[in-house]
């Protein structure tokens, strides 16, 4: 995974090797983005991560990307070399794109009910950046939200919502994982990732932790998350928490 | 269009003919919901519709849909009837299962495009919800968003944002453009949707209107609009404005 600093205001945009590899917009610990380096490193497409501070974005950003989010991805393979940004539809778009280890259900139904899935679980998603912006635990209601998820994994009987691989559904959910290791120390011990009410999840999470690749590749220690978000409740956060 | 009451809560659950047709569960004045019906229509497929009262939903409704949200298709062609919800993933089934008129961009880069111009919308269907919510105009911040839409018609040249005919970007923004036509009754003269300001988009506004047999079917005259919304502003939604 590239740790290089987040640039911000006033820093000269970096330059790269001109390989046509595809130039992803960043940030270190936005899930978002996280959702596209999987993706990505799922199926060994090689790219150009360009950390962003999104505090203090540099000008050359808006230039290239009016809109100023992360995930953005150039495409350095087409005609002007557009950005394509919202993490879905990057998604969407790499694996059309790129059919190895192919992450989407072939068939429409069943594309669609996955979709479905990672729909049900923005406001998850919503919660959990409550949380950890304005420091109010909403813990009690995403672990409802997560219920859902525990049932529909037992449901299945699989390891992973793929199967016996991940697939999209998987990649597009685990980024808020990592953010369980770090409730306790933050929102007290009350706030558990329990065993008791999520045996499925817990293991689901685990097992893409030790045993997948492109999960390997994004992680970072509990240690890294706690200080950064330690940081951004303080109203001041350290985005180069793990730039050695 | 099917004007039929709002189903509520002790009312009983309609029944339709055995005839695999979809069922679609919406209610009248929902920009959501009109989606559905737009593609539906687009394509000629037949379907039936149940009219939600969202105020006050039929017990029925839950148990069939537990998300409890509109619009939501019910695949009455599939095994066990499964139901698929969140407009724009129904869209995007119909348009792939039903291949006539085909409404999204057969190009990925394109067709991942269009969807990003279609997310685009969001924060402005956002603003519009509010301020038909709460009282408080955001138009200002509504026409901000809608500039770059101007832009983007002209920049194409076309009379729709699918050419010569509509596609989905047209159809998936369609649905909140007849609220400005109640602006100045609700929220006073200073809020219009000008022609000096918008030149491209109410040309293109009014030859949906005019021209599309989709837009035809749902469309609804200003005054129905005007009393719902002052009857929602007011705290009780008068879903049934229409109903005969």
């Amino acid at each position: 995974m590239n740790n290089t600093k987040h640039f911000r205001k006033g820093d000269e945009q970096p330059t790269f090797p001109d390989d046509g590899n595809y130039r992803l917009y960043s940030m270190r610990f936005c899930p978002f983005a996280a959702r596209t380096h999987l993706v990505l490193d799922a199926k060994n497409i090689p790219y150009h991560t360009v950390n962003i501070d999104l505090k203090d974005k540099p000008e050359w950003f808006f230039t290239a990307n009016p809109l100023g989010k992360v995930p953005a991805l150039q495409l350095m393979d087409k005609p002007n070399s557009p950005f394509i940004y919202e993490s879905l539809l990057i998604s969407e778009y790499l694996d059309e794109v790129h059919p190895q280890n192919k992450l989407y259900p072939s068939d429409t139904l069943a594309k669609i009910q996955e979709k479905i899935w990672i729909e049900r679980f923005s406001s998850i998603a919503t919660k959990f950046h409550q949380m950890f912006t304005d420091g109010n635990s909403q813990w009690n209601e995403i672990q409802n939200g997560l219920d859902a998820f525990e049932g529909e994994l037992n449901r299945r009987g699989t390891t992973y919502f793929g199967g016996e691989k991940p697939n999209i559904l998987d990649y597009s959910i685990w980024p808020w994982f990592p953010r369980t290791e770090a409730l306790d120390v933050i929102f007290g011990d009350g706030c558990t990732f329990s065993d008791a009410r999520f045996p499925k999840l817990k293991k689901w999470y685990k097992s893409l932790l030790e045993n997948d690749a492109a999960v390997k590749k994004f992680a970072y220690p509990k240690e890294a998350y706690v200080k950064y978000y330690k940081s951004r409740l303080a109203g001041n956060p350290d985005f180069d928490v793990l730039v050695q």
